[in-house]
């Protein structure tokens, strides 16, 4: 079974936490390490500008998920 | 209730709102810790660069939220 | 009155200058004391790197104008 | 035989590693010794701030792809 | 005279050239003192870092650009 | 002869290395000089961080060359 089998998310919120997967996935590739990567996120989750910097791959991925989305329109 | 039911806005600047509130949410899913964010945002509040680069973010989503909504070309 | 009616603008000169509030606004609502912020502003006005980074929140805002004015492709 | 015949995936998740390519090919062009790259990479994949980095280069990369593949809107 | 009367232009280097024009009118609104300008200039033209984040908000802005000219398709 | 007479290439390739060029020629247009050019690109090629935003320019600008070739969809 793929991590991502597809873009389409029922609803906004599970296209952000989408987005929040495929922020986390491009760390894995680069580092495997679960405890590496455990030690780095503690550090980070402390910091403001590291915090900020992850915000905005979040943003960017959420812009691909929610155009894959078509912005959810026919969900209202 | 999800808190983002949808990426529709009435107003462009209800958009840009949704946008900040994207923005902190990327946030709060990685440092969930609420004692710990509210030390962080007076660090980066009084920190120019931190200042912008959270800007960025709010650009990056508040560019998503325009494009869901066909930019309120008909609220005029 | 809102700050932000429409992402329309006359000219592409006024969709710069709409770029630059929203990047400016997006720090206002994070950085409300006015006070600090001119602090903040005469700090980086005098940093080469800081100017670039806040050109960068005012290149992606103008993209979103830019956009929603389908490029004032008529205004020629 | 061209390291990039095609922007084609069949899958989102082929998409995303082609997006982790493309964002590799950017470095190996500047960088081309290997072994440079791969004291490099023992660096960076410790750093919590650059990984987000690289994950922004990887995120920028499969909105390029995504967009290729029309999100693998038939593949659903 | 409006320095800014169109997105259009002839060709993709002009085009380009006019994507360096709004990187430097974002950094003069914020900066508008010549003198520091320029001597801003003299130090991040030799800082490699500072110039690629030059390139970053020239290649959002030729973005704009580019997407305005309909990437110049019929000028071929 | 203009140094980007086209957006269009023949191949995917060929539009990642032209996506180079762009990001190169951006840093040109602000530091003409060079030696000066040569000297930096030897310092920035050994770090790992200076190379991540390298990337991220390339992507940004293969991001517009790709959408310029509508993603090469009829070459395949």
């Amino acid at each position: 079974m793929s991590w991502l089998p597809s873009l389409k998310t029922e609803t906004p919120e599970a296209g952000f936490e989408l987005a929040l997967t495929l922020s986390r996935m491009a760390v894995k590739y680069t580092q495997p390490d679960e405890n590496v990567r455990k030690d780095l996120r503690e550090q980070y989750a402390s910091n403001a500008d590291s915090l900020t910097m992850a915000s905005q791959v979040v943003a960017t991925n959420f812009q691909t998920i929610a155009a894959a989305n078509q912005y959810w329109a026919e969900a209202e």
